[in-house]
């Protein structure tokens, strides 16, 4: 088998600290993969100097990962299709809304054999609505695209703290190859096939978080927050048995199901996001230009377009919770309504 | 069906917060229920006071639950045998050690078509090994024993905060009663049939939680707790798997497997210990001398106990957590050396 070469489309910190991972392990098993890892990245002038100059030299993504050396096989690279184009594996981590165009700019100029991983959590939305970021991947680009995520916090991993991951699959033969590229002794990989729900997973997990933060908000404690997560998996598991064929209970075992649920329902920005909409009065789109300089928190988009689906299928009664959080961010329902719809969940009778 | 009347075996915090909740419920359905309801409170002067007479004067626990008043229906009794007598349902919420010997006391006193709850979390250890606490009751008492728990901390609920319970009941019917005897609109219960796993839950998750301590001690952040935790339902479950004929995944889905695993490694007093083992070299009597006016943490109590269970089967390398958590507890093992034994997890192959 010929070296695989691998491409990271992305450079934030999540791309950066999968770059020191992958930058090492390409070394180490040199006999599968080559050893130049190339980073596409967006190019800015960070202090007069251009970023990618910054990355090639300091070996440090200054901006989005200070104080975590990149290893010195990872070569930034500003043009996309000069990093993806010799790619056997392309790694996709970039924030979710940029994944189609730069799909797009990509098409045609890659290797028709590459396989692609996406890294990016939540789903893509637009006018068609809801689509795994995945499959996008894979229908602009014509290419196999697998899945990684966990309770991967980019700090966390940068700083070689122990986590696990979970790869989904659904091709026999990528998963132990992409494991082989990403594990290390503080990064586990379980590889599973129902790669959807893994995916779905990353998407439902941020309703659930705004959940939480709206009963941090509202001054609840361990008991409530506990109950929240135990009601959110219920309904994230409902959801995917009801919307993905063969989903599978024991993926929400896996690092994507509940790891990612418990991290992001203590830690995660859409809890953040629940509890400031408890204390302020402000619009979600408010909120986001404060606390986020204008990204968009997940959770909303995901929560309308879960209402959207769960409408249509006449099954808004069957899921309280992800439907009080869509109406909470909407601002037509008040944040104490949100407990209130738990007290009589479907999981009670 | 003759009205039940209910005794309350205990009167620490969660003992008080819980007669909260039955002196208001059996008044909104004394169809079912006996109006008074009687607890069982072992004397005690507080401030010159008998605590029993406080109780039933100003209808506050003052020591183990203040600022919170219990209905004016719940009466405090300091005789054990004259509060248990004529009880037909029997509601234990002792500490663990206090169980067997108070049963002892009651034995022939009783009704014998009484039936129990236990409320203990943790298993009873003596000479023999490990026992659930319903195992204790029902042979010292020979009545029938169910369980009710979940992520229920006293004073949250003694607040009203939302929380949800589970209570395992292996006999047809007692359950419903049980449910319509405890159920509130911030108390939501779950009856399951599978009542071993239950009690084991309540016994392996402070084990879990004395791991997610040590990852706390050692500076992890909300990943690697999210890793501990996820291992640690695991093992729980295989270990139930293994021990319990007949046991049930599903369980673990309840309020007394995740919600109660979740808060336990995020606010018990499990997760505390693990924390100070880290941070300090006292064994884990000095620490329950300092922390804990010498009461005993169950998880080490259990940790000891299930790693004689694994030896006996050979089980050990299947249970890297369980047995990691010992070995520190003993200070036979490094805290540092928690975060190793992860690593190649049997979960991960």
């Amino acid at each position: 088998m010929s070296k695989k070469s691998v491409c990271i489309v992305g450079s934030g910190n999540w791309g950066s600290a999968i770059a020191k991972i992958l930058g090492k392990n390409v070394k180490e098993r040199s006999d599968k993969f080559e050893i130049c890892v190339k980073m596409w990245m967006y190019e800015e002038m960070v202090d007069g100097r251009k970023l990618t100059e910054i990355v090639n030299t300091e070996h440090e993504n200054i901006k989005y990962l200070p104080g975590v050396k990149i290893p010195e096989n990872v070569v930034a690279i500003p043009d996309l299709i000069k990093a993806s184009e010799d790619a056997d594996i392309l790694i996709f981590v970039l924030p979710h809304q940029f994944v189609a165009k730069t799909c797009q700019q990509m098409k045609g100029k890659i290797k028709s054999s590459a396989v692609a991983v996406s890294l990016i959590k939540g789903v893509s939305i637009d006018d068609s609505g809801m689509k795994m970021i995945s499959n996008v991947i894979k229908e602009v680009l014509g290419i196999e695209c697998c899945a990684l995520m966990g309770a991967n916090l980019a700090g966390e991993v940068a700083q070689e703290q122990f986590c696990e991951t979970t790869i989904g699959c659904a091709v026999n033969g990528t998963g132990e190859l992409l494991k082989s590229l990403f594990e290390t002794p503080y990064f586990r990989c379980s590889v599973v096939t129902d790669q959807a729900t893994v995916e779905l997973c990353g998407a439902l997990k941020n309703i659930v978080g705004i959940g939480a933060g709206i009963a941090d908000g509202l001054g609840h404690g361990d008991n409530t927050k506990a109950a929240v997560i135990r009601l959110g998996l219920m309904e994230m598991i409902k959801f995917s048995e009801i919307f993905i064929p063969g989903s599978q209970r024991s993926t929400f075992f896996e690092s994507c199901g509940i790891s990612d649920l418990v991290a992001t329902c203590h830690g995660g920005r859409n809890r953040m996001l629940g509890e400031h909409i408890v204390k302020s009065d402000k619009t979600v789109k408010q909120l986001e230009k404060e606390l986020l300089k204008g990204q968009s928190f997940q959770g909303p988009l995901a929560a309308r377009e879960i209402f959207k689906m769960l409408k249509d299928k006449n099954l808004i009664e069957r899921f309280p919770l992800f439907v009080s959080v869509h109406y909470i961010c909407l601002r037509e329902s008040q944040p104490e309504e949100f407990i209130n719809c738990l007290r009589n969940h479907p999981e009670h009778i």
